[in-house]
Formats: C-alpha cells, sequence, structure tokens
C-alpha cells in the first residue's frame, strides 16, 4: 500500500492519527478548512515528537512529509489511508464521504473515527461502501494502541489490509465483530460518565473525588489487565465461576442511577466546569497533556518490560523493525576492521535526572546494552544463557567525557583489545554526532552459571568471535585503556 | 494509637489488610472460623512481602507479630484498629459488630470493607454506632492506595485518628462525605459489569475482547488520571466547559443497555467462565496474581518517579520515614573517622535482568545513590543544585566482587581519598551482609553549571567536607583504589 495518509478533520483526534502515521514513516496530507488547524495539527505532532519515541528501542524511521491542503480533493489524491476525523454529525460525515470517493484511490482504506455511529450508518449513501470501516482510536492517538476496528461488510482482504496497516503504525486493531451503537469501550465511557454527572449533580462526590476514586484504584488495575481478568483473580483459586456465584445476586440491586440522566442544564455545565477548574486548573491544558504523555509513556514502558498486554504491541512492533536492523549489523561486522557500529539509541526521558541530565547510571546502562549487542552476534545471546552459560562484567572503567540530553541519538561501539577461550576485554564507546560522551573499558568472564566459576566459552562463539578479535588487533589502543581513576592525560 | 491490628474475616480482602499492616511494622491478629483462613491469609502475605517493598525506596520497618486467633475475643483484645471484611450478608455483619464491641477497646476504630453497604445500615443494632465506618479497600489491597471512608456520623476526633492510621500504611484515605449505596467506585464498576455481561451475553464481544478493550485504551489513562481531568484535556485548550457543551448532548443517546440486566442463569455463567478459561486459562490464578502484582507496582513506581497520582501518596509515605533515617545518618557522620555508613537499600524488581541477576548498570546507581545521599550530607542538595553548581562524575572504576538479588538488603558507604577545592575522590562500597558485592572509586569535579567549568565548592560545602576528608586519611586505602582495568590483583 502506498504509505501515504490523508487526514480528514485536523482536531485532538486528526493530529494524533497524523502524528502516528508521520512518526512512523508515512507521508501524511492534512484538509480541515479551519484556520488554526494547520497550528493545532503542530502542537499534537510536538507531543507526539516528545513521547512516542521514548516507547521504542529502536531508532524510529525518517519522519514523512507533512503537507496541509487547502481541498479535500488534494489531500486524498494517492493516499492508501484515508482516516475520517470530523465532527460527529451523521449528515456531515455522509457528505464528506462522498467528496473523499469522489477523488480517492479505489483500493484505498477509508477509516471513520466516530465514536458512536455503527459503519451502516455511516455508509449509508456512499458510492463504494465496501471500502469505508470505523477505525475508532483513543487520545492520546500517537500513545493508546487501541482501534476498534468495525468493518462491518467490507472484504476480507482489505480488512486484512487495514490491520496490517494498523499494526505497522504500533496499533492494537480490536476487531469487533457485530456493529454496535458506540462499538465496546465508549458503551463503558458512557455507562460511567453518566453516573459521574449525576454524582456530581447531587453533591455526593466532587470532580476531584471522582477522579481519585478512579486512578488511586481500579484505573491502576485497568491499564494492565481489563475487567474480567481482574475479576478471575479476585474469585480466587477457585477462578471466574466461583466470583461469579459470589457477586452475581448483587447485579439485582439497583446501586447505579442508570437511566436516571441527569437534566444537561447550564447549571450543571457550570458546577462541573468549576469544580474541575479547582481541581486541574492550576495546569494549563498543555501542560497536563505532557504530564499525562510521561505518565502514559511510563506505563507502556513498564508493561513493555513485562511483556504484556499493550506493551506486547510495542514488542511487536520492535520486534518487526529489529530483525531488519540486525541483519545489517551483522553484514558490516563481516565485512570492516573497524570498531564495530553495533547500537543506534536514543536518550529516552527515563534516562533523565531532576538535573535534565542522563543520569551517571544510564552511561553504563548505554555501555551494557552495546556489550549485550556483541554478545548477541557472536552467538553468546538469550538462549545461550538459558543453555547455563554466559560473560559476566567483572570489572568495569568509565571516563565522562561530554553529555547527552533528552532525544539525543547515540551509538555505541565495540572493539575487541583482547579474547582468549575465558576472559573478553572489550572497549565501548557511547558517541554523540560521532564524538565520544561517554567511554568503557570493561573485562568479562564466560562463566558456568551452575558451578558458579570461569570456563572456556562454547565452540561456536569462539568461532565467531576470535576472528573479529583478530581483525581488531590491527587496531590502535585507544588512549584510555589501561586508565586508572585520576590518573593524568597524556602519559 | 496502639499499633494492634484485629483482622476479623481472612479472605482475600482480610488478607491484604492483614498485610499492609503486618509490613508497615503493626502487630496482627487474624480471626476467621473458616479451616484454611490461616493458609490463605500466608498466601496473600507471601505476595505482599514480593511486591509491597518494592515501592519503597527506604528500608521497610520490621515486620510485626502476625497471629491467629482461635476466638473473636481474643482478636480484638487490645486492637487499635479492628477491621471487618465478613461475606457481603447485612445480618451477618451486625452480628460480627456486636460481637466485636463486646470484646474491643472503645477507643479503637472499626472499619468494614463493605462494598455495597452504607454506614448507616451496618451501625444498625451496634452497642457503640459511633466507632463503625465504612473502610473499603481495593484488591490487591497491600498495592492499591485507595480506602472509601464513609464515617457517616462518627466524632471528627476518630475520623482524623483513621485517616492517619491509613496514611500511615501507605493508603488514600478518601473521605465520602454523603454516604450512598456502593460509596463511589463500585458504582461505576457495577454500572461496568452490568453492560459488560449483556454483551458477552448478545454475542458482541468475548470476555477478552472486552479486556482488551479496556487496557489497551482507557484503562491506561485511568492509572493516572481520573475521568474528569482526561476530559477536562479532551476539550482541548478550551477545556472543560467545551468538552462538556461538544459531548453533553450525547448523554441522551440511549447507548448503554443500562437498566436490562441480564438473567444471570447457569448458561450465562458457563458461557463467561469458559471464555474467561480460554483468555486466561494457561496461567493460574496464582500466576496473574504475581502478573497482576509486578505490573502494579510498575505503574506505582513510575508515579512515584513523576510525584503523580497514587505515587504521591508513596512519596508522602517514604518522605515521613526519611527524615527519621536521615537524622540517624547525620549524627552518624560527626562522630566516627569510619567509611559512612550512607545508604541501606533494598534490590527491586526492576533492578533485576531476564537472568534473574542485578543488572550491571543497577551497581553504579546503588553507588551513585550512595555518593549523592554523601552530596546530600555535605550541604551539596538539589537546592544547591538548582543555584547553579553541581558535583559531576567524571571517571569511574567498578570492581564487581558479588551478586546481587532481588529481595537483598544492601548498604552504601563512602570513603573519601581525597578532596580539595575543585576535586572530590570517593571510594564507594556497595556491601550485602557486610561483604562488598561491588566497589566503585571515583572522581567528582565541581562544576558551574552555566559557564560548563569546574570551579570551587562554596565554603559551607567545603567547611562540611573538609573534616570528613581529613578525618578519613587516618583510614587505609582500599586495595581496589587506582586499579586498571585487567590489572593483577596482589600487586
Amino acid at each position: 500500500m502506498t504509505r501515504k495518509a490523508a487526514i480528514i478533520g485536523g482536531g485532538v483526534i486528526g493530529g494524533g492519527w497524523a502524528a502516528r502515521f508521520l512518526l512512523n514513516g508515512w507521508d501524511v496530507a492534512v484538509f480541515d478548512p479551519a484556520p488554526d488547524a494547520e497550528r493545532k495539527v503542530k502542537e499534537v505532532l510536538a507531543n507526539a515528537r516528545a513521547s512516542l519515541p521514548a516507547l521504542s528501542d529502536m531508532p524510529m524511521p525518517s519522519e514523512g512529509q507533512l503537507s496541509f491542503m487547502g481541498t479535500l480533493s488534494e489531500a486524498v489524491a494517492g493516499a492508501g489511508w484515508v482516516q475520517e476525523s470530523v465532527p460527529e454529525r451523521l449528515e456531515l460525515k455522509r457528505k464528506v464521504y462522498q467528496q473523499i470517493q469522489a477523488h480517492c484511490r479505489e483500493d484505498a482504506v477509508i477509516g471513520s473515527s466516530t465514536s458512536g455511529f455503527k459503519p451502516s450508518e455511516i455508509k449509508g449513501c456512499a458510492t463504494r461502501p465496501d471500502q469505508i470501516m470505523v477505525a475508532h482510536p483513543f487520545n492520546p492517538v500517537y500513545l493508546l494502541p487501541l482501534v476498534e476496528l468495525v468493518p462491518g461488510d467490507s472484504p476480507a482482504a482489505l480488512i486484512a489490509a487495514a490491520k496490517e496497516v494498523l499494526r505497522g503504525i504500533g496499533m492494537f486493531p480490536l476487531n469487533v465483530r457485530k456493529e454496535i451503537d458506540a462499538h465496546i469501550a465508549d458503551r463503558f465511557l458512557e455507562a460511567v460518565w453518566r453516573e459521574a454527572l449525576w454524582l456530581v449533580k447531587e453533591g455526593v462526590a466532587t470532580t476531584e473525588e471522582i477522579d481519585e476514586a478512579i486512578r488511586m484504584g481500579f484505573g491502576l488495575r485497568w491499564g494492565q489487565m481489563g475487567l474480567f481478568e481482574t475479576y478471575r483473580i479476585a474469585g480466587g483459586e477457585a477462578g471466574m465461576k466461583h466470583f461469579l456465584e459470589q457477586f452475581g445476586p448483587c447485579l439485582t440491586l439497583p446501586w447505579t442511577k442508570l437511566m436516571d440522566v441527569p437534566e444537561f442544564n447550564d447549571e450543571l455545565v457550570e458546577l462541573i466546569a468549576g469544580q474541575s477548574d479547582a481541581q486541574s486548573g492550576q495546569h494549563s491544558i498543555r501542560e497536563l497533556e505532557r504530564i499525562r504523555d510521561s505518565n502514559l509513556v511510563g506505563f507502556l514502558r513498564v508493561l513493555k518490560d513485562r511483556d504484556w498486554g499493550a506493551g506486547k504491541v510495542l514488542r511487536d512492533h520492535d520486534r518487526a523493525r529489529q530483525s531488519q536492523a540486525a541483519a545489517e549489523v551483522s553484514a558490516a561486522a563481516t565485512t570492516t576492521g573497524a570498531p564495530l557500529e553495533l547500537l543506534p539509541m536514543q536518550v529516552l526521558p527515563g534516562w533523565i535526572d531532576y538535573n535534565g541530565h542522563m543520569t551517571e547510571s544510564r552511561y553504563l546502562f548505554a555501555c551494557s546494552e552495546t556489550t549485550d549487542a556483541f554478545l548477541c552476534l557472536i552467538g553468546a545471546d538469550m538462549d545461550y544463557v538459558a543453555g547455563g552459560h554466559s560473560y559476566y562484567s567483572a570489572e568495569t572503567h568509565i571516563l565522562h567525557k561530554g553529555e547527552a540530553k533528552l532525544g539525543d541519538r547515540l551509538l555505541g561501539t565495540l572493539q575487541v583489545l583482547h579474547a582468549d577461550e575465558k576472559r573478553l576485554h572489550v572497549f565501548v564507546c557511547i558517541l554523540k554526532e560521532g564524538v565520544p560522551v561517554a567511554t568503557l573499558e570493561q573485562m568479562l568472564l564466560h562463566v558456568d552459571m551452575k558451578a558458579g566459576r570461569a570456563c572456556p566459552a562454547g565452540a561456536e562463539v569462539l568461532a565467531r568471535l576470535m576472528p573479529i578479535a583478530e581483525a581488531h588487533k590491527a587496531l590502535d589502543r585507544p588512549e584510555a585503556a589501561g586508565r586508572f581513576v585520576g590518573e593524568r592525560r597524556g602519559r
């Protein structure tokens, strides 16, 4: 599919889609007649640039081209994906689809960001209804992986292509099989929203108290397991059936107000807006966005470390890009006698201290990651470790030569100073724009992990290691190698 | 208040309360007539021991005494806090309160874990209704901070005391001012639960699809901001009022099934239990608990790093304990010429690699934290850094001498090798049970951060540093000081 996306409607949601596509290497053309649409999309994009790359452990692809078009027809021309995010009015949406379909490719996917309408409703009087499907994302679109994909009766090949595109930009397409008002997630959100309005109106709780009731308790649970898996655990050893039998009967208690919708008048709006100001007014909306994004990046990285839930989506996205990068490094290693250019990295928000600098221990982390990449290259990878052998660090010397800041792109290189059956002596440079910010000299020992002592490395590892060590003998010995702490320079 | 808690009912919730109190240094007496209560409580406690300490950046206090009592009267005798977590049957709860009040202190707080009943209901025919209040926690009680405290008409002094106890065990008491069925959070949970059952029954979505719809999207949002703060942002620059005006009208759409409760029959139970088995059956309940706890610890630490939401609760809890510990270290520093015993640490789950070992860069982290503690001690603390001066690490040598594992308690000690106006040369040991697992030799330079070059430290800092440096001249120079990487031992 042509890697060009057309974004029709450039609000918070449209802007988020633009950022997702753009940062994943797609060209993006935006059409929105509002005079400040370009400014708004660029603000969303700035937020996305500050957060989305922090989810990746691979360097991001080069950004695509972003353009703002004066007409819808120019925006959709040649696009492989057209995403509609115009206001939630059915008549408007239907009109927009007719315009889109008069100018877009017949094989393009047209996705609708609608949170409420069913595909059969939006397809209404379309020229080619088959190419339209609901692709409902969640704000912030550039961070949250969920897309409710409601294809209706679109052809299977187009549905498969749509899922591939969404996965390719790091999202999680949830195929909603039966069309229904508000799909799945927004039905829950509406139920909670109704109840919350009623609690505020009756003075039972303020907006702040309601928010605390959510984020100090079940909100934390739901970021990593949903409703059913959480309750399965609550049932204890007896599991889901026990939980259902215990709590099922409570269902008949009329706890929630349910159908009792509060009248939506000025008084209620004032009450809620006033409480919300008291709760959050000390932060601007931009600040709140940055706080939210930083929290979400943190949560998502936690889940990524654990290969769980939304973190699994991130890992799969990395893995697809990683295999390609590994092949490139491997090819380079066999054709050069220079220090190996092993690991491109980017300074992530979690690497920064209260001072705005890269935390000291993260320099060692960057070096360790480079050494790990080298160990993978010579076959001492996780499978090898699972077999009971590993290289352990015995001794390390670090020289700090410069500073790295948030977002800096770094490159880890490695030179083998000496290798024998048991010992591996390496020199790692962490380069920023070709200049070292830190160097590391390290002695590693090959160990039998069960016996807890050094032993010769496996023949296959040595067969890969020794030719590199041999080639590196020709290299100059780095000046910092052999230094002790406090030694004068230029000895 | 006497730091003894009586736990009446030892299920998942009672066990969680027991763990909270016990790990925060309270003695705990459990009463539950079920024959396997002791085993179950101990299993919850094992989970809590594996996760709760990981939230703290201070060593935990010594655990209290845990006892299982044969009678309710023995359990409640002398307790400052009595927590009732028996099944949700009003008659049963009322009977239990009569028994509790026949034997407990008159000044004790009696908290009820009820998720549904109002205080006025449970106080019903109590002897001293004033001392009973709802204290509704969320599973897992040992990790989630929320307690809905619904005091009804209990006296203000007792309410204040109850809040202090809850904060003291690291919880967040949310004062629910008007009593109402199911308090606040469970009203939301019930609304979502009803809707979810209906979606499963009608075949719109499976339990797994519903869980994905939650945890890939809004669940992540709700762990760090609640409903209103999230929507305030969604309103964009125009904020809450704009959001309300835009989305208010949707409220009248009959999206959710609301009052349409599915009949709770065997067929529905089988359907849900079957789908849940397909979704989560590959993990035992114990495994799911560990996965959940590990995720929650990760989320909570993310929020703690950012001093936000539930993480702020953790920080406040640490701060209270920290000031006491700092005073102890400071006193020790002035009275000894030995290496300074600066920083007790515990190996946290995030410090462990895929191999089960403490990650290499975390040894440097532990050393950096020790050096930071020293810098605070001599007055080069965060306020000093805010003034534009700081000590930067120039060069570091690490010797790995042993291994630390999850939960190990470590002690960071520091010896000053040399200090002058601009330079600070230190030797740090990370000890486990008195034996070094790693040593670090480091040269720090005092810098003018704006000018970006070395300069003399402030007079107040030197006035604290120099006497320590002078005292440390008498100490033996550590064998590893001055080593270069690969140097033979015993030179």
